[in-house]
């Protein structure tokens, strides 16, 4: 049989993948002789049509015989059969990146962030692990609308490349939400390019940076891409500890100091107006730059707002800030705020990235901004951030009182827990997710090894209804994980 | 009359501005004596309602205040007259930032970027600069009918944020648009991302990196940010020069070549698929990276298509593309395609830089080409490519005839005209700016000083009727800069 005609008896239903099968129906022609070195293969368009399947089914089919060498490919002639006697060059196989590519160490955060978008939609868990926003308040139908209307008014200019800084509509409206000027704003693709941004532009490889710990993940990871060193200061219920930070900067060379000084992200808990005195004081003594992430400044159900950190010294505070957690995450609509050359400096940084943010999308959100649209969204969705913290805060309660201390954030979606025993974060996490919730681990919060076993519960992401379950379900991982830990201590030696 | 008396009497209508006035009251009432050292100024909100202006122009006044140090604000508490016998850190000014600021040399390309997007809307300008597509071919109908579906199919969750990679259906459609396997395709923000993402990934300060000289400006200016040492080799109607590369690679140790082996930018021509065979055994005799750049490989008038690069070898050719030339550059919508380790470690570098790319565009755009819709709109606005190709071939055969020569592109947006006279292309530039035509100098388009006098033409945004003019215009300014030098060379010590 002739290896066309074993072509068309591939198998749909069978145990091999029709890949596979083409694969070595191929093989076994090229061995039989029935296909000799140079020999021209069919088209993979006519591999296609014989076998009765997809073109991409042929194409991958003859990328894995190049891969393994079997046959060479020659732009605008075809594949053919490979002929080892006259061919030197090695097969292509990716392999060969292994050794030729910069080494990287997965982080803690690259481990935990890598996993959330999957256990976010994973049915098993129940996601207080993720940081997202209740996805059943995202403002569609008033998204579809000014789309539509940006759309119908723009037309094609709505589709067409941008100014770097962002849309003048939208740095207005931008501006006018915060008091600041439209010079002074930047457009950026959530708050996490901001942040990435403002590392790239004022942070050499091994410079001091001082980051609040615990803190956003996310930070931690741009730090660490930047090359900086790392310094962590303890955060209270006043905020970043500004007596350690004193004590730093006499003696490092502080490029810059990362917090989020309203609703930090994961204590819920904000700068006290004394100490930001006190920091932007600092910043002005020892010249260092601070970046405010404000991606949870305006989700507060309590206490005093106690405004923006950027307003007591705009030339050293740098604001991010995002509409990710109340427009939607998937909108990538950020921005920063600063003054001076700093600006200009990201707007350069950002230019070399990615040129500019999406048009149409800054259009969309100027217009809900411009239409008083916003405000009344906001009411909504804070009220349900709230609501799943009086859940999470009474779980709590209910099932982790003789165990642990938490905080009682004032806004934002996360709680920090601390557990009295001290356990390893790591084997606790597998565990919750053997019980059935996802959690970020205390280590993924912080720059070195956390001080306590910690744990970063969400309340914004989760359906209402489970949050309860999730926090029994974390209850009982630590039970299991203490109760393993107390059996080794007793037979050290096993 | 007190302040508040002078702050009514503000008129709008005065030469200084509405800001500069409330300053000058506030001044002179502490100069006066009339607010001391400590007193509390009125709210923000407070002064715009007496004056009867926007709340922003009060608290502009204030931090233009702040910032010469006449007042001081605490967090929560108000604005208060400074106290110089108390303060002692010096006043919030935006000037300490020069001396913290990392170094760094505005490049040729920075220069010329950063004007693009102003040159582009200039109304005294004709646009042969940017390589943007024609603003009245982008298909805003369209996109709006699937941006509008894909809300309304998927609701609230087209909202939320999504896989590092990119949608699955957006893959799954780019996968298949290039015969290519959805694991291997990322999605990013436009082919600017993708090259940044690749350099970022792959090089580290001082390594060895061949570009083609003359080459598109933004892939200079990615290699120049990670600290590559740029080897240009020169390009030809055959593509990269395939010997000189050969040289270099046994005396380097390249991580990289970076083109575009399809209708390059500037020069219009395709990698010669002899040339292409010799490339790929290169990278794999030597081990470094091929990244190709595809922006304009579907935006082909003429010749044959060689088919893409990274056929020959998978797992050393990585491709960036995008649909900025075909749907709109404002859209931010490209993508990238590796093979082995390559796709992991591009989507780490991805995450840390912005999370992921929007996901409501690539669900609209998921929808369009799962729709059909792609390969009539792309022969469009293809035609209309080539009507600005041939118009622009035209009037430089009439108006350069004797003073150039220049490539004749089979697609994309770009012509290189070479002068037969050694110009300055900066005074060529200022001059050309002069008469009312904006072009790319040569010197933006290569890693050192150009061999030759060189300018890139794009004939894809200007409007058709604009190119004669346009180049008629160029012809006026190479005339005067020419005369210009005669002129000085008849004198040489004056």
């Amino acid at each position: 049989m002739s290896y066309t005609d074993a072509l068309k008896d591939i198998n749909r239903t069978a145990d091999r993948s029709v890949t596979q099968q083409i694969i070595d129906v191929i093989s076994a022609a090229i061995a039989s002789g029935e296909l000799a070195p140079g020999d021209r293969l069919p088209a993979t368009r006519e591999i296609a049509e014989i076998v009765g399947v997809n073109h991409l089914t042929a194409v991958r089919a003859y990328r894995r015989m190049r891969e393994h060498g079997q046959v060479t490919a020659r732009v605008g002639a075809g594949t053919f059969v490979r002929d080892p006697r006259t061919v030197d060059a090695p097969a292509d196989e990716p392999e060969w990146q292994r050794y030729v590519l910069p080494p990287t160490t997965p982080s803690a955060y690259t481990r935990a962030a890598s996993s959330a978008y999957d256990a976010a939609s994973d049915p098993g868990l129940i996601p207080l692990a993720v940081g997202y926003p209740p996805t059943r308040m995202l403002p569609d139908a008033l998204w579809a609308r000014h789309t539509a209307d940006a759309l119908e008014d723009l037309g094609a200019g709505a589709l067409q490349y941008g100014p770097i800084e962002g849309v003048p509509a939208f740095r207005e409206q931008l501006a006018h939400l915060q008091g600041e000027e439209p010079d002074d704003v930047m457009v950026v693709n959530g708050a996490m390019q901001g942040l990435s941004l403002a590392a790239r532009a004022l942070i050499r490889p091994g410079e001091a940076v001082a980051v609040e710990s615990p803190t956003f993940m996310g930070t931690v990871e741009v730090l660490r891409q930047v090359g900086a060193r790392m310094i962590p200061i303890p955060v209270d219920e006043d905020g970043i500890d500004v007596d350690e930070l004193a004590r730093i900067a006499v003696r490092e060379d502080l490029r810059a100091v990362f917090l989020q000084a309203r609703l930090q992200n994961p204590t819920g808990y904000d700068l006290s107006p004394a100490r930001a005195e006190r920091l932007v004081e600092l910043a002005r003594r020892h010249a260092f730059f601070i970046i405010d992430d404000e991606v949870w400044a305006e989700l507060r159900f309590g206490g005093d707002d106690p405004g923006p950190l950027r307003d007591l010294a705009p030339a050293h505070v740098i604001t991010v800030g995002s509409f990710s957690k109340t427009l939607g995450g998937g909108l990538r609509l950020g921005w920063m705020r600063a003054s001076g050359d700093m600006i200009e400096r990201l707007a350069l940084t950002k230019h070399s990235d990615d040129l500019h943010s999406p048009t149409l999308t800054q259009h969309a959100a100027a217009r809900l901004l411009a239409a008083g649209d916003y405000p009344e969204h906001l009411a909504r969705i804070r009220d349900e951030y709230l609501r799943g913290r009086d859940l999470m805060l009474d779980a709590l309660d209910r099932h982790l009182r003789p165990v642990a201390r938490w905080t009682e954030p004032q806004g934002g979606s996360s709680i920090l827990v601390t557990l009295d025993a001290d356990l390893d974060d790591r084997t606790l996490l597998a565990e919750a997710e053997r019980c059935g919730v996802s959690v970020v681990p205390g280590s993924a919060l912080t720059s070195g090894p956390p001080a306590s076993t910690m744990v970063r519960l969400a309340y914004g992401y989760v359906e209402p209804d489970a949050i309860e379950t999730g926090v029994r379900r974390l209850a009982q991982a630590i039970r299991a994980v203490g109760a393993e830990r107390r059996a080794r201590q007793a037979f050290p030696l096993s």
